[in-house]
């Protein structure tokens, strides 16, 4: 597998995964309807587990551009590479979604409320406030971002350099907090922390003829990406300073 | 252990606990009533360790006919094994669903609704729809085994060919991908994902002199058959081609 | 520390901690009021994870009667510790639930349900049946036991005999355990499946002078004892059958 | 990273994640509002795996007075370097919870209950009783910190003196157990455990002007100081007595 294709598929089940939580969450008629938010973090992150699973050993799992951009910030991702990461993680978030709407697409007309359908491609916020919104998308971004330059993995400790790989167990750690920021920290923009998270499934949804759609949110589609991006650089800023 | 009855024992615990969550959410009077789908996906997912821990080491723990033809397919398991595989999974499925109906009998009577008794064996659609619904379960098992191929476990990574197993630690990544399905894909069809895990127990159902029980749901049940197994197929041959 | 003083605070822990989190989800005016069955079934297979980290290199954390008397029947563990564990596990068990008291007592005093507060300690049928409560125990006693069988640590696979142990890691597995059968075969009976979890804590509850307390049950306090036992030998019995 | 420093960072993303939940379950108009003790106690749980997973390999993860000064009872942490520890773990803290502040204001403002917003600060009991309050933040201290003595990491079992690290998988075990006292031993007083945890955003709240505040509660704010210090203390004492 090619680390772009990796990306794609990666950021497709993410995104697969992540979108189907909010479908099956707050479509009508689903076995999961009214789970809550404890059902919606805990499976974005397995989702997140998913992908990181399959496309990690191929192209690292970035699966997300404030990942790629914030490591290249850091040093730790050649520049070269990230146009061709973008644009994987956004085809693959693009691709996702697609697939959550074919396979809700009975829930998605059963429900009257626009909103609910929009949800499941992408975020908006609990109070509309650009500043307060933007911060949360930093913030919560920032989180990960840093915990991605201080995740470790096993290793002989006895200087031969010789290393241990834990195999799938080794993307548990990431999963756990992207689990914990969705938890504590999506309460008020619903924690995009990923441009192609938001942007793919926010086209999508513009493109896509659902039964009783409202508008794309447009004017609030900036935030999470923009936020995100500012979150990974500072990440990588405090990351390179305290290195 | 012999591969046949650690499949038997492996599928026989899957579906006890399987099914026995079930029970306990939907059923009247048990203590776990009402929990919701939180409940049911968790538990499925540790439904799927305890398989995995008991039967890994003898069988592969495959405890699902998708898992075994879609192996089969990518040229990782013998087609020769398949039939012994198929039969112990079905058989160890049949016996689990008969001891969660033994151990919940009590509630099981003290429960009006048919078609919640036929829940705790089998699964049937939020809404009918056979295309829609066969996409789900294709979805649904083409993530399992798509994972399952890439699943990795813990190695030396210095090249002198050593590796290191995690033990009953290593059945964890499969857990939580199938917590992660039902989370995020159950909601249509109830991710049945595994013909064994749903035709065993409809035939239990059918068989069982089970009080003021439904029809077992005949016409529906090629799909959670039929789907599961085009699932396995694609995920193997997407697996060979990216290969 | 001896291994019986491990018993005793393994134990002790275990109980305080599954203890607390029926406390906590039944008295009146807890935080965690009302948390329902995930809140219950999550924290006794994390006091299961706490009482391991703490016990398993001491003891080999066994906490529960039915786990040394299986491991006996199995071959695993000399019959003349038994007794001594025997009685570190219900005096830890004893000394646990008088903690949980010691904390919740201002809550004890508040809630006017006996039944309520004597759930803090032991366990009663959701539907009284000595027949099929007591198959019940059996049920989720043989899935512990028999999983605690086949459990296996980190092993290095090339043949040198050098083994790697994961620490605390490794309690994980027989946590995820419990927590899969609180959640499956806990709804009929609440899952005693240890004779000191059950037994211990109820001669508390007689002893203590609990504000508006009720009978301690004892007619039904012999089917958490026998039907764990039960369990626990059919499981070691299967073992030695399949090795 | 310096130590110092790690313990800034690490208690700031504790508190920030940690503080982050309870504004996100109790404020007004949040994504997350009235998801129960289950989502509380579960983001603290990964709020420390963040944390520990960020500052473990620079300061040890302590995070918490309590734990600093446990292991120096306990002769595992000199004590010329606890102030140094204390005054990093203090000014985390009252970072992490300005942070919640400039993210959730919004919500703040939009929340009518000053009881609510101080929640998000610090902890008050369920029931007020100085003797039992501090009981119950004994207890949950006591089981933490005698925790913090018996983990033990992956290991060579063979008598090299090799040792394998299993990097931020290593975080888990920490965070499991206080997921475990949060939902157990949280019922009463809300298991501050943590005297920074308490004390620094308590004195955020009292700092900061949040619209239709109230006291910051100080009749209470010994209690979660001094009641995880004797735990501590006992903790440390008791492993003493062991070893």
């Amino acid at each position: 597998m090619t680390p772009f294709i990796a990306e794609v598929i990666g950021t497709g089940l993410l995104i697969l995964l992540g979108g189907g939580i909010v479908a099956n969450d707050i479509l009508k008629g689903t076995k999961g309807h009214g789970g809550g938010w404890m059902t919606i973090t805990t499976a974005w992150g397995l989702a997140v587990f998913v992908g990181v699973v399959v496309a990690g050993p191929y192209s690292g799992a970035h699966l997300n551009p404030a990942v790629t951009i914030g490591l290249a910030v850091g040093g730790l991702f050649p520049w070269a590479d990230v146009p061709t990461y973008l644009a994987a993680e956004f085809l693959g978030a693009m691709i996702g979604s697609s697939l959550v709407y074919l396979m809700y697409k009975d829930h998605f007309d059963a429900t009257e409320d626009g909103g609910f359908k929009r949800a499941v491609f992408c975020t908006d916020p609990a109070i509309p406030n650009n500043f307060r919104n933007i911060i949360s998308e930093i913030l919560g971004t920032f989180v990960l971002i840093f915990c991605v330059f201080y995740f470790s993995g096993a290793e002989i400790a006895d200087g031969t350099g010789t290393k241990v790989g834990l195999g799938s167990i080794g993307a548990i750690p990431v999963a756990f907090v992207v689990w914990g920021i969705g938890l504590s920290l999506g309460g008020t923009t619903g924690y995009a922390i990923n441009p192609a998270r938001d942007l793919g499934p926010r086209i999508v949804h513009a493109l896509l003829p659902i039964k009783g759609k409202i508008n794309s949110g447009w004017g609030y589609a900036w935030i999470p990406v923009v936020g995100p991006i500012i979150g990974a650089v500072l990440a990588a800023l405090l990351y390179l300073t305290l290195n």
